[in-house]
């Protein structure tokens, strides 16, 4: 942790490795947890996926709502082998779509110590190529 | 408003209720307001809709573009009965969607206490489940 | 650049001017210099588009995946005379759709002096309506 005349700069990763290839996460806990230990009292944290076939949102802790948005982001960015990206010998363009979909990042307001959240916001990792390890940096910046 | 060793933090809530289901609402003479009260000179206001139904961007302030875009949230993540959210007794799944879809907030950057927008660019509230009330977090921080 | 008890603002402007009507440039480098020039070591840089037609994405720098990402904006948000936009005279209504679909900022975190970006993360700037002058704006905020 950084400290200069009351600024507070912390950073930490959380890491991932999902059991399915598209998988939603809520790290809320973790996020609180992480703002508890850096001792930030108001400013922002910013929550950043750091593989590009992954993203962070903010939405609803409601399985069938999960299942809907897992179909949409199918619907609107399709596995499909026919992308270009499959000619470096990968098969995740769908993935990498998908991200760009959903946001990689948020920034979460911090306000009396506390995530200040809506009453229904929870923050989710979504996990579109899933099955290994994967990183989230967690950075907060603030008084 | 924390201020600690010429750091300033300040939060404040918007609150709308608007007339229809969905509605696109120019907020940027708000988040100019609040930028001066808040005294900051440089730095960053996020800009975050706290409900999981509504969003914010910026674009546009010209009512055939909002039209269009209206137009494609709606085309992209229609009303539809047959959401697995709506077994909740919810019937708002294509709001969830549209929130993902536009995003949900956005960081302004602070300069010389002004806004520091390009010159088109309007920050708009967009409804996608309305006729209640709903807040919205403004949070400065920077000098 | 402000500076107060330790806590640094900084600003800085980049211009583009494509030659395609659609383009994605990579401008990880530049960011890292505007890094360097700031001397921050810790805190977030803002980088955001401030035209209403161009965008800012962090993803794969893969001349595949790039093509792809470009037939996937076009067909989630198509070029179409018929945009309620276009009565103004304007013809770049999908442009508009475009900015919103990619998203229009990024906030990078910066540890160490250093961009803190995951191992194949690149900052790109995402041209919708090229051809003439437009700005980004980078702000860096932190220790």
């Amino acid at each position: 942790m950084a400290v200069q005349d009351g600024l507070k700069a912390h950073t930490k990763y959380l890491w991932f490795e999902t059991n399915q290839r598209r998988e939603y996460i809520r790290i809320t806990d973790e996020v609180q947890q992480f703002c508890d230990e850096s001792g930030l009292k108001d400013g922002f944290i910013l929550v950043s996926a750091m593989h590009i076939t992954a993203g962070i949102y903010v939405n609803d802790w409601e399985n069938g709502l999960i299942k809907d948005i897992d179909n949409w982001v199918e619907r609107l960015a399709p596995e499909d082998p026919s992308y270009h990206h499959h000619n470096t010998g990968e098969d995740n363009g769908d993935a990498h779509l998908k991200r760009i979909l959903i946001n990689h990042q948020v920034t979460i307001p911090v306000t009396k110590g506390k995530l200040d959240l809506g009453p229904w916001e929870q923050i989710f990792y979504a996990e579109f190529d899933g099955q290994r390890r994967k990183r989230v940096i967690l950075k907060a910046l603030g008084i």
